[in-house]
């Protein structure tokens, strides 16, 4: 009800996504969950024309571009509908990485860029990763890399060595952060270079096994070794030194796209947990949704999704109304808030469901595992909650 | 920013009350700490004309019974405002238990009754109380009343023992809850009653000892015998065995003024918990909001309190569109969730106070004693969780 | 340094053991976590070999049956160094549900039984499953099953349809659980029989896939049909009807095993969270440990492990003193207290190796994932909860 | 049944004061949480001389000094009887910081000091206080002093503001730490000096406001200012500079004391929960007992405070045996966690009572208020946990 205003007129799409996403996606989860990405890709490109056909198709991105050019606030309330199931994103072609990367590439890249690598990315037909996280930096730290660039006449020679790049076996290049000027100011030292899968010295060292699992295609994340991948320096985007800038600009709405997502994931586990309460009998004639326990669980678990909500879509507003400087520290506040709420209702979606929570008959297990990384990717909780308060404690240390 | 539309008129208002609050309100604190509240009556009345001049008065209560006319939604950001302080929703006569009378008599009183006890309760010549909760029966089941209201001629002969009366000590009136018709279905067998404090059989017992404080006039909670008080049946608001549907009525919106209130609060006790942080040195030069432990708070609570505060506004917003009972699952939901931020973001200020978090220097450990009761009165926690998952879990049984 | 007198003459009994473990078995964790169990087979019979060679075999099995004979106090401290891995167990042949069974099969078993079912799996010639919980009962009430046991001439006939018989991959023999007489009460329901794998309609549907694993032989859950299995009515283990006795017996020391191998998982883990802090630089020259964040997880966990097990060996002593009956309500209170102590440790020492916390560079990953099942399997926490406070809250309502 | 050999013999001592507790204590109960400590004086020394009379008489002091010689683990299980009660430790004139004095007066005092101040105070013919914190210094950095001793002559000059003075209103003496060498390393720049009440200059300026009670007598905080107070170099406890040394060994064990009194109030108020839960009835012939949120309180709160009871006890066995600084990690982990169960359990207390448990019926609302210093005096939480912290990863940093 609140947002009315602006939700009226999106409710139809939302309908019609909903029904899409039940339809076509949710029969696609037993299938994802049980066997390897590619043995499962051609069903899923099925969904993806299908939902082209649709009209669905890249909803953030602008209509001249070819997408349905949502606001991020309209964009937040289709990522709720989509983040229901694993394969939602993808299905629309605005998964992470490409999403992100596709944004960079409109804003910085060269028309022979944009002719390139966007082009593609846009129509689904390759996928791309980001190469920034190192294994031997911490992540919570973006400005300490080892990764470098170095110009060799009209090329840069990129070296390094990177892990967690989501999507990159199979992909068909990657956004490479990388140092260019090691003597500059700390956070103008690097920058962002496109290097094409193709690349000599691109080597994939394996996919990371997480949670158990390697995965395949772009449902992994693999470590990578740059060993003196040649690119024309015509691949970097944006000015030299410019790095992170990008990177802020991309990662300010990726936080927010997560969090859009983390919310539909928990109204699936929600959902998931009230059904499997309310028939789930204990003893003959007594259900599982009788026990008080159980009953604060779903209480405190809709009032949470519901308040960490409205907070998403608040940020997304600001965002839309005011730029992602302006919204940062409600980025902040969403990123690690609405993740915590993500791991509390997944718990108890599971616990709630007992031994077939463990189980791969739903999809709890599988967020339960993988979604443990909400806490730690783009920016650990720790270095959410130190950033918004560094910002606040400042205006009152004056 | 959210709600914009809705709240710009209003922003004004809220910053000239914003400066009464600070300048005229905050002053009395300490003195009202310190002292009985009778001792300090004198001075908080002098507030209260002093607000009334500025037609800061009954914000809630329609223009044409002298109030501000707000909305649920606009007394939701004033309630915000005079949250911050202890005295601030008495200063505007919008105070518990006050002010939800004057709502039932409005709603339901007679011309009569109107004009002999609503029309002194507006002018904010007499306080009043509302007497529902009794010692030998729980609060969370309200249809379990031993009070008894019997006709005798054309009158009523109330009798029983109740406690928990806020205010009732001064009151010039009580509202009684009393079971007029035990034969009747459980949602019919009590009425309301009003019986003058003059009345002979009205006793007030004490004013119980909470949390090491009985307190005075408006400030206490009193146990009160109604021993044979016998009152004109005219006395009775609304039909015989109304009772129940009356108290929901008056419930539901004073559950939301109490999350409004809190939001108030959690705002004081964050402003102050920031303070002390940023000005408080743990080592010379050292200040405590340089700890992450602080920082850790700092950042959640400004998380939680945002989350929850727009869960308050979306509820009073659908209560206006909608009423009380379509947003009774909201009411529910916040009643508990708001009340449990309050005491996290009050326990992690006192905390970050130290020594003198325990102190009466700052209204925290006020609040921190009394508002304990948030997650009690006007229906405990659990009751509020197995009311809105009972509701939900419904649904999915069918 | 508390029960010094007890472990001094062990000391060096857990001094070996401990460097056993990490010289023989640590060196396994990443080829368990990265290939098939099968594929692993070979080198963990090696160590197994080893470990008997050592003298570390069957350590709470009686002498007379070849086992260490330690009290489970002893065994406490055992496990406390055998489940820093997850191969522990495994190597000294006291795993689940093998561990259980031998402790049956010895109490229950005839001579003929022992010799046939006992002797191997005593030797770690042949592994077993207990076949217990059912898709379409609740595990949390036991004396609700649908297998059933039906006398036939001398035989019994099995028939019912179960799941999370865990290891039932390669096992030689099930003990099944199943119901032989539904008119009796329902503490008499069921009896225990065993049921060779090699029985015709003994049939494992599959493993389940668990936290998108399903595994393979000990490291996997089966889901079984029991298609009119039929075996001598001399597989019965103890009298008709004594089923949940058994079970009783069987589960009350098994959940102090779980425990106790808790208890070392939570060293571990803490033993892992503190090294990366330390040597982790967040910045040139900073480590993660002097976060404050990092900090409190550490002596918040320290204080939580070191309670937990002084409960766990406290229980374990009063079973060998008093019995498992005497001690249950404190072996509900670990069950459900250490398991919450678990989940919690693993979760910070996760969040504080960042990415690689979620790889399965640890074995962090591995019991994040399937030690969520801690709180679930062998009575989730809430029937433990429910069974010892309705014991506690009945003395005082008499 | 753990340590039970250490606790047989004094099993009979712990049912008699048990049985003194309950007949004699309780019924003070109402009276003290009524009253201004004053008027209750008379009785409460009644009981003394009873308690005196019984043997029960200053528990952890040395025999040879009057006391009953008990061990610092003995004196813990009889602090868990006298915890009971806020007046427990009072009757046997073993509260603090009469307590802690008489231990440093012990161990440092000169034998005209101790015969001086030590030997009434041992008597119970007088209180004293310890006069450290400082409301313009942190508590948590407890090197930062502004007080001063100057010598001049043969005095010392006391001048200083100090806070939480607590039972200085009517004390004897005070002992208060003041920086005598402002030039010395961090600690040992003060000392501890004997300032008589009656010293010109010693002035109470007032009690603090805690939690809304300025209290009377022992049962208050005295904020002191110190002007220019004159005594005798003689007064100083032991050499100059020992300040620190001496505190710390008065807080280590000062801790434990505490630890050991909160397992007391925790189990009174788990008694009082249980109690009320079985009788309260929510609705005719339904026990609150039955409501599955109740049941998992009473499940959590039996672990936690069986759990934390051992780390005590576990803790005062090494300080027995080994010294308070080799169990320095133990005392900073106890501090804490101790604490926070505590509350937790308090918390849950007051919840399971409704109204009641605002209210002064019980002891409940009483510790809910005055024991959330728990958390803070004697080091916050924080200090603790970074303490600890601090010592257990520097041994993996190396």
């Amino acid at each position: 009800m609140l947002f009315e205003p602006q939700t009226a007129e999106l409710r139809p799409l939302l309908r019609a996504l909903d029904e899409f996403v039940r339809e076509e996606l949710y029969p696609l989860e037993r299938p994802f969950l049980d066997h390897d990405f590619d043995v499962l890709l051609p069903a899923i490109e099925e969904k993806r024309r299908l939902a082209k056909s649709l009209g669905f198709w890249l909803p953030q991105i602008a209509a001249e571009h070819g997408g349905m050019g949502l606001s991020l606030f309209e964009h937040g309330l289709v990522s709720e509908v989509l983040g229901r199931t694993p394969l939602g994103h993808y299905a629309l072609n605005c998964q992470a990485p490409d999403a992100g990367n596709m944004e960079i590439l409109i804003e910085y890249g060269t028309p022979e860029q944009q002719e390139r690598f966007l082009r593609p990315l846009l129509a689904g037909e390759v996928r791309s990763c980001f190469s920034m996280t190192e294994p031997d930096n911490p992540g919570s730290n973006p400005t300490w890399l080892s990764t470098t660039a170095t110009k060799d006449g009209d090329d840069y020679v990129v070296s390094g060595h990177k892990w967690f790049s989501t999507g990159a076996d199979g992909a068909a290049f990657a956004i490479v952060m990388a140092v260019t000027d090691p003597a500059a100011s700390r956070y103008q030292r690097a920058s962002m270079i496109i290097v094409p899968a193709d690349t000599p010295g691109f080597h994939i060292v394996r996919n990371t096994s997480v949670m158990g699992e390697r995965g395949q295609g772009w449902a992994s994340h693999a470590e990578i070794r740059y060993d003196d991948c040649r690119v024309p320096q015509g691949n970097r985007l944006g000015a030299e030194g410019m790095g992170f800038v990008i990177a802020q600009q991309r990662l300010g709405p990726g936080r927010i796209h997560h969090c859009m997502r983390w919310i539909g994931i928990c109204e699936r586990a929600f959902d998931l947990m009230c059904r499997h309460a309310a028939l789930r009998q204990i003893a003959p004639g007594r259900a599982l949704a009788e026990m008080g326990q159980v009953q604060a669980w779903v209480a405190e678990s809709r009032a949470e999704i519901d308040a960490a909500r409205l907070l998403v879509l608040q940020t997304a507003q600001q965002i839309d109304r005011e730029g992602a400087h302006a919204a940062r520290d409600g980025i902040s506040l969403i990123k690690f808030h609405v993740a915590g709420v993500l791991q509390d209702v997944l718990d108890r979606a599971i616990q709630v469901h007992g031994a077939m929570g463990m189980t791969d008959e739903t999809p709890l297990a599988f967020w339960y595992r993988h979604e443990r990384a909400a806490r730690i990717y783009d920016g650990p909780d720790e270095v959410h909650k130190w950033s918004v308060a560094k910002r606040i404690l400042g205006r009152y240390a004056s």
